[in-house]
């Protein structure tokens, strides 16, 4: 049968995968800088080998086939991934695909030491190599999928959104979220919340976190948390790998952040046994990862309940200061203050960072923009969406972020429809379960919270679209309602 | 030109095996238990693919055109490599390669419980099988190579050397060492060195360990150190792992491991870079190899100068305490008692555990004996040389080494074969650069010692033969005159 043969190929592409997961984790965690260039032709070659199994002759032929197989609902969902999988992999030449690796390794290598120098001279040649390659990417996917080269780059995060909806989306996102933010200021403004005083040694911060992974359900026995420049959770299904990274005077920041990791980590650990391996069986788009960090840090992690049960625990590490008293932890935890930084951002001001990126990429990818001019218009935007600028500082500016240095253009909306997605699985679980607050109270509540995410969602993996995975699970596809009821819940309730 | 596309095939090659060792380091020293499943799937992936570009049908028609091609010296020496790595993957039966690896992994894995238990009876089953496929092996590569069939397996770790030449070695050392354990003997037995106690806390330990790493000039761009079960020394030239194990009560053993595996670290950072990736460049042999290490370890570690020089930086660890003042510690480091586990063997009986094994491999590959005399065998010519019995206790005799349970005949001798080109290389050294206690003493010695190894060995790699390496750095091939010299000095002087 061909199904198999192309079961049996995504098998030996899944191995593959696994040693190129483990050694970029490696890269970013463990490996001494000199060895940089080594790692970026060992990665560029299995890249290759992988593009090269993916897009052999007989694929084409496997594939037709199999469409006139009789093939269970599964694995007609499986092929169809398969299908997706190939289209992706088959629209780009092997040179292209291999310079792109190259490039981005080099960029995102030299961008550690840069983004702090603010060195946007150093930075801009190595992000023009990677801007002028993902243009010629997305120009042939868009032309192949009937796409705008912008879309084109979304499909690969978020299979089946396209820059209209996100547009029309974040439009209803702009005539709803001022107001609750001017609300919330408001509130806001009656206390003044106290900044928890360290140092706060890093090995107590490390054994925090691994508390608070256990608390999340993470299984040591299948996964690790390490230190590196840029959180992310890496590795694969079986032994996931996530990072964190620490601050000797806040331990806040890293705490959420290992939360959040948590979130993607758990989505992975908890991904079909029996589809390992399979298209069908990883992860649904980046969005829906997404999702499921955010669940655990926005709906859990800093749910007022949560921190309450928490903050004793936080005494235990770090002495018993006022500050770390549950109603300051919830105060710090949910300020809003429009900052520089993306990953610092807090619920409600993030998605003008996420509009500020979609924008900017759009123009970026067709052209409307050049690399040359991203410090400037960066900081336009920002003084426009939160009143800050960012002339001379691109190191808080356009330089902040990962995602650009290797190429992962049409990433950013995934973020926000992540938050807007977890919102929604939140009100069915208060619908279905019970009050996320009362849950977190209660002894067993969070594995409650957690199985409901397990068989709503990561054992859904990708055996169907994003939209029945929310049809099943809420009853609608994505309704930014839910989003803004959460919000308003809150942030606007006193 | 067929050569340039052998080049670029083992360029490939070089680039998947980057993966292979990154992902074998952290199976040894990273991931969780739960990982290991899908870990060893994906090695054995990528060591098929490996196999499979390294025994493709072009390979023999690029290799057959590439003799008539014009080479430089180094080409051809590399061409020459090249061809000995491909008859090597290529001259076992497929069916034969699998069942030895079947037959290999039933034996080791039986083993690490039978050991202990002193089971011969249960081994016995499980270790004919293994020499039963062993020998056809040796006989299919001896007919091929025209060798003996135990010279076949010898040619594996050290090229060059046959059987008939380690009688010959052997033979020597049987004159003149015996006498040379029995002065050392007398001379220790007049003190009784004192045991460091701990604990020797973990964090200083390895803080002593990274101390001594700088001092033997480890570059640390290009490599690191962590802990594993077992030491070794992995990884890839361009980003070489080492790792060692602590015990809080010992750091005396764990502290001369991590100088011994920098010696290998070294050899594989020091290779010559325009060469990387290519057959020619990598290190010659496990027994150059070990000459290295054992360099490291003999020749400067355990020197009674570099004793008096590491005694006050061993102080600022752990206390100042008598039984770490130099002279203590060089009594316990250079102790010479007669076990019977390798291992854990001194300098001067080593010797006579690898000389027992090479007589027994040897007789067995050449079935003179078989395996069920394996333990009558081995405890007489115990009793002959160290003067121990192991009868019954076949855990501490024939069944204490993991290599003949999954068939690695012929590499132990090169463990004294490292040994001796060690002791020649410090011979010459003194010849040409100066006394090594003198250089060891002096502020700025040891990088001329390291500068020597580095033109005489690290940067010969495999471009010429172990035999034109020792001629051109030492004037004549291994002389076991050299090694006899070096012991006599380090163990009878009074």
């Amino acid at each position: 049968m061909s199904y198999e043969k192309l079961e049996k190929r995504f098998q030996q592409l899944h191995h593959l995968q696994h040693l190129q997961a483990i050694c970029s984790w490696d890269q970013a965690t463990m490996m001494p800088d000199g060895g940089n260039q080594a790692r970026g032709e060992a990665l560029a070659e299995i890249a290759l080998i992988q593009h090269q199994k993916l897009t052999a002759p007989e694929m084409q032929e496997w594939l037709d086939n199999a469409e006139n197989e009789t093939l269970s609902e599964s694995q007609q969902a499986n092929l169809k991934e398969i299908r997706r999988r190939w289209m992706n992999a088959s629209l780009l030449p092997e040179s292209l695909v291999q310079a792109r690796s190259l490039a981005g390794s080099r960029c995102e290598h030299a961008w550690r030491g840069q983004r702090k120098n603010h060195d946007w001279k150093g930075f801009e040649p190595n992000l023009k190599a990677v801007v002028d390659l993902t243009r010629e990417a997305a120009q042939i996917r868009g032309e192949a999928l009937s796409l705008s080269p912008y879309d084109s780059l979304i499909d690969l995060y978020e299979p089946g959104m396209t820059s209209h909806t996100l547009l029309k989306i974040f439009n209803e996102l702009k005539t709803w979220l001022p107001q609750i933010i001017r609300q919330a200021g408001d509130i806001q403004s009656k206390h003044t919340p106290e900044q928890p005083q360290g140092p706060f040694p890093i090995s107590r911060q490390k054994s925090l976190g691994l508390h608070a992974m256990k608390l999340f359900g993470f299984d040591f026995n299948h996964g690790r948390l390490d230190i590196s420049a840029h959180p992310f959770c890496g590795g694969v299904p079986e032994d996931v790998r996530i990072t964190t990274r620490y601050d000797e005077n806040d331990f806040m920041s890293s705490l959420m952040g290992v939360i959040h990791e948590t979130g993607h980590a758990r989505y992975e650990q908890g991904l079909p046994k029996e589809w390992a391996g399979q298209p069908a069986g990883e992860a649904r788009s980046m969005a829906i990862h997404e999702s499921q960090s955010l669940f655990f840090e926005m709906q859990i992690g800093r749910h007022p309940a949560f921190l309450r049960k928490f903050s004793p625990i936080i005494k235990r590490h770090f002495g018993d200061d006022p500050a770390l008293d549950a109603d300051n932890l919830i105060q710090i935890y949910n300020k809003i203050e429009p900052g520089y930084i993306r990953v610092d951002a807090d619920e409600l001001t993030y998605p003008a960072h996420i509009i500020l990126r979609f924008e900017i990429e759009q123009a970026l990818i067709e052209g409307k923009i050049e690399v040359k001019d991203l410090p400037e218009v960066w900081n336009s935007k920002m003084q426009q969406y939160l009143g800050l600028s960012t002339r001379g500082k691109d190191g808080l500016g356009c330089m902040q972020d990962i995602h650009w240095t290797d190429g992962s253009f049409g990433y950013f909306p995934s973020y926000t429809l992540g938050a807007m997605y977890a919102a929604q699985f939140a009100g069915a679980i208060e619908q279905e379960v019970g009050d996320i607050g009362s849950l977190i109270e209660s002894e067993d509540g969070l594995p409650h919270i957690f199985d409901w995410l397990r068989r709503n969602v990561w054992e859904k993996a990708s055996l169907m679209s994003t939209d029945e995975i929310l049809t099943l699970a809420t009853g609608e596809a994505l309704n930014t309602a839910w989003f803004k009821r959460y919000l308003e819940g809150r942030y606007t309730a006193e």
